[in-house]
């Protein structure tokens, strides 16, 4: 396989933005993208061949090989190469998948959101509010949804820039606390900037060389934060209504938990039809089923309604928490505090910059037979916007959402569970009937991100304020365990360490794990957790704002550091590149031309075999990978 | 098959109890048992021709086929089977089994007996307490350890019982409480008459007659009122001790039953040396781990400590819970009243006759290599006996355990869990490893029961007295959940209704079910779940004493009325006779002469096709069958 394709116009075959190709007869008349442009001809104008050819450095000579003097090449690629399938993005929407998508999305977008929210309310001095975060939400689901090359990638608040803009409260209320609403708007100013620069740098494409090595790392880190957070908002509730409302918020985090994962369990099983399971998994953290009961639950008279447990804090319709003007006199600070926000800045945009692209990458992971091609430098530019906008309205910063941009795609893939038949040796007749889920297609456009956005817009109003307001906050300690503990259950560490426990004699003759001496595993995932580790011990200090830097050299150590320890077979099995889907590696400038690298095919061992076997899981809640 | 055995000297075997086959190598030279006593030889004035002849009647002429013409006969030949193997109930117990044994049935003995009695205590104005709970457990114990003819029956305070009790305290209450000592005492001893005279007149043959169809539903009633009586125990906690006590006894009960369920899961998969499983396994519910790590959590000082919630009742060592002496002065009882009682004795005696046969026989289930013989009808009268006793002595009156005489013989026996790889036709040198447990052999003696016994009668001293009212309420509701989960989740009824949910191409092509129409199995399920609800609906009336009759009566209807709707192929599939092993049939005069009974293997077909493929299942907890 060769690392770079040439435009070759006799390879082209027909979109699928034809009319008539929409709804339920997706799967059949798509090619995969392969740098086409679909009905390539009417787009000749705008510059076929540029767009056809993937955009990549390798094989180019002289100062042309520099990626940081051929600025805007990357975002212009991306434009180029995403444009022709606009109309598309609007004209595919019109199938069942879009309502359930933008239902699903809605609810795993806003509880998160909420929850991360109810925690930086306390932490921040009640500057960041429930308004705040829907209007955050709302501002980024409203521009990616229109203008992001990939609207696949859903964008909004997370735990992490949570956890940053207390920290920053913390530092900045060492000095004058009340500066901190300006100094945020400048963090934000600078983290826009340093964003515009790495995208017309064409910075993005240094993702390509993340492997599971650091995504895992990365997934188990958000996973542990989040258990966390849910412990410390159950503590809150003993702090600060009392034994029995605590007592109260326990047993519903647990039970909403539990009840959250119980219907999850039975939508990837084998009773009932294909169908019902599938309605189970569009809605079943969706809550349609357990949030509403579980909010209802603690409203039942008597005394789970006399218990009088935390609700969600909600203010004014449309205006910020605080009694200010949304925009922040972003100007009335001294410049000395101006340039100590740069550094702030720097830190977000490195998070952002890992967060973010992982997110997307994810969204578009090989599992997912998408289509349509992605941008990760125009994506990353347009997030410097909404840094920026959110930045001096005072709003948490949005962002790519781990674990929720896969389970956007997830929502919107057909999947069909078939039947395989294997013979075994056991004796006459026998035979294992195998269900092997295969993703058929997805239903690539923007309308469901769109209309989440214009949902998001409805929650800020009164209504639906006051319907928030009924939340308590154990259910949202209830979602925190629920997204945490699906990013730790079917991480890599923990599934390489379950293997290591495992009694040999019933492991499969075929896996590819028993290449692998077991002590470099060991070895490998405590390399990985020694990392997660880290960041965790860090997260509870001022320096939990330096964890992105953490993060992101362990790309570089991967690259440069892991080869001395690990065989190139042993690495093969235990690592994989995240981003291994064609579409996504175009936009990156093809793939890794690692010396240790070869064929696509020989890496992710692991992964390939289970998905040969076993089929696409469904991307659930809370999980990364798999 | 014949459906009896003539005597035939030729066919005996050597026995086991020849000197030096003792602890380890237990499994190799052990013949099952064929009416031939150990030793033969020596034993022949003993009635030699007699005790190798299987008790039976079939064949028999003129007044000898009757039953009731011929008493004492299947007591005598129960003695005289299991008198030979007497010295090797107590030389055979030298092997750890017997202490891991020892340890697991005193918890899984104690813990539920407590958990009942905290019921009963309350809804029995307090008459029986944790120390007759105790002492009539112990006296169960040291009777039938030392003359039981099987001491793998564990005897001692059901929950049924328990209902039994305060249901007829609430119905004397309506005429003169104060002498409901007395009317309890005329009832046990009116039970212990229908005892003695059902074990005389060789009435426990009947139980031969017991398929799954009946001991599936009282097993799904048991499950039900166990977790009714949990629930029940913390909605009491909320009653009395306010809200506060109430949530957090809620949260330590699910918290009991998340992580006995969890280590009992881990026990049973596949990671860890089989060693270490079968450990987890033999102390998981014991609750070395689990109740000693819950009773210290409702202790850790803080909000935990400082929250009272209730803990279990105790008085004075070796004193009755009333101020009385322990004789109940049974004889200053009006005439009226004395014969009031026969009809409440005459209900206990049916409890028990289905309740304690079924405990033994599945305490000495097919899965079970067993070698040494059981006595049904010597047990049942020894069972009269100690209702006699406890009866005038005012105690809760023992017997079988139905979830827990199986988890005796299941923690005595000796698994090994094997390999079988199964090639499969999936590519190249691929299979499937799968673990097969087999039960090798039963260390079948008398001591873990007699050890068991004494422990009980420790505990009823001062100072352990101490250590049991440290335990709160909240986790004998987690007891009630697991014996109650246990004893529905493996239940036939749920496995059926189960099946009937799944989706028709992933069901094994050999699936016996599968050749019974599906609306027939709904049938089937439909008639045992009527049931099931019809006891439950009672057990929460005045008649609630009247549910042994609902379940005896499911014997004829099984035998009279079900053939007519049902095809004998269906019979095969659906339903098993609970007593299948040779040994116990021997004692209940071999097997049932139905007229669609031909041989043992057509029946239970479903079962049958587990075993072979996966082996023999640990026995749960709270499970009665599989």
């Amino acid at each position: 396989m060769s690392h770079h394709r040439v435009p070759d116009p006799g390879r082209r075959k027909i979109g699928s933005s034809t009319p008539g190709s929409q709804g339920s007869d997706l799967a059949a008349d798509r090619a995969p993208y392969d740098g086409t442009p679909p009905d390539g001809d009417r787009l000749e104008p705008l510059g076929r061949q540029e767009t056809k050819a993937s955009y990549t450095y390798t094989g180019l000579r002289g100062w042309r090989r520099w990626r940081a003097l051929r600025p805007g090449r990357g975002m212009y690629h991306d434009v180029m190469r995403r444009l022709p399938y606009y109309w598309s993005d609007i004209s595919d929407a019109w199938t069942y998948r879009t309502v359930a998508s933008t239902i699903r999305m809605y609810f795993v977008n806003l509880l998160p959101a909420i929850a991360y929210t109810l925690d930086m309310y306390r932490r921040t001095g009640e500057f960041f509010g429930i308004n705040e975060a829907l209007f955050s939400s709302a501002l980024a689901a409203m521009v990616f949804s229109v203008l992001g090359a990939q609207p696949l990638t859903i964008v909004g608040v997370t735990g992490l820039i949570s956890l940053f803009n207390f920290t920053i409260y913390d530092i900045i209320s060492i000095y004058d606390v009340s500066i901190y609403p300006q100094f945020m708007a400048w963090t934000g100013i600078w983290a826009a900037i340093f964003h515009w620069l790495v995208a017309i740098l064409n910075g993005c494409d240094y993702m390509r060389y993340v492997t599971d090595f650091s995504s895992e790392s990365f997934g188990m880190y958000v996973g542990i934060i989040y258990l966390i957070k849910g412990v410390e908002e159950l503590v809150n509730e003993f702090d600060e209504y009392g034994s029995t409302a605590g007592f109260l918020a326990c047993m519903i985090a647990m039970l909403y938990f539990a009840s959250v994962y119980a219907v999850e369990k039975l939508g990837s099983g084998k009773i009932w039809k294909a169908g019902f399971r599938g309605m189970l998994a569009d809605y079943s953290y969706v809550v349609q089923f357990c949030t509403v009961f579980w909010v209802g639950f603690s409203h039942i008279p008597g005394r789970l309604k006399s218990t009088h447990i935390s609700r969600v804090p909600v203010t004014k319709a449309f205006l910020p928490t605080q009694p200010r003007s949304w925009l922040i006199d972003f100007w009335n600070l001294d410049v000395k505090w101006i340039f100590v926000a740069m550094p702030f800045g720097f830190l977000v945009m490195l998070l952002f910059y890992y967060d973010h692209n992982v997110s997307s990458i994810t969204a578009q992971a090989r599992q997912f037979p998408l289509k349509k091609p992605g941008g990760f430098h125009w994506d990353f530019f347009l997030l410097g916007c909404t840094t920026f906008v959110a930045g001096i309205l005072g709003l948490p910063l949005p962002n790519g959402l781990v674990p929720q941009a896969p389970v956007h795609t997830d929502s919107l893939t057909v999947y069909k569970t078939g039947l395989r038949i294997i013979p075994t040796a056991e004796g006459e007749g026998t035979e294992i009937r195998r269900p092997v889920v295969r993703a058929e297609a997805v239903v690539e456009q923007r309308v469901t991100h769109f209309l989440m956005g214009l949902a998001l817009i409805g929650t800020m109003t009164g209504p639906l304020l006051v319907v928030l307001h009924t939340m308590p906050a154990a259910v949202f300690a209830g979602v925190f365990f629920v997204v945490g503990w699906g990013s730790i259950e079917s991480n890599g560490i923990l599934q390489k360490f379950i293997y290591l426990q495992a009694e040999e004699r019933f492991i499969q003759w075929d896996e590819p794990l028993l290449q692998v001496r077991k002590r470099k595993i060991w070895l490998y995932i405590a390399i990985q957790f020694s990392a997660v580790a880290a960041c965790v011990a860090i997260s509870h200090t001022l320096a939990a704002i330096g964890f992105p830097v953490l993060i992101t050299l362990l790309i570089p150590f991967r690259i440069l550091v892991i080869p001395r320890w690990f065989a190139l077979h042993e690495l093969q099995v235990l690592d994989d590149f995240t981003a291994t889907n064609k579409i996504v590696l175009a936009s990156l400038g093809g793939k890794p031309a690692l010396p240790e690298h070869s064929t696509e095919e020989e890496w992710g061992l692991e992964r390939r075999r289970s998905e040969r076997r076993f089929g696409v899981p469904r991307q659930r809640a809370g999980s990364i990978h798999r």
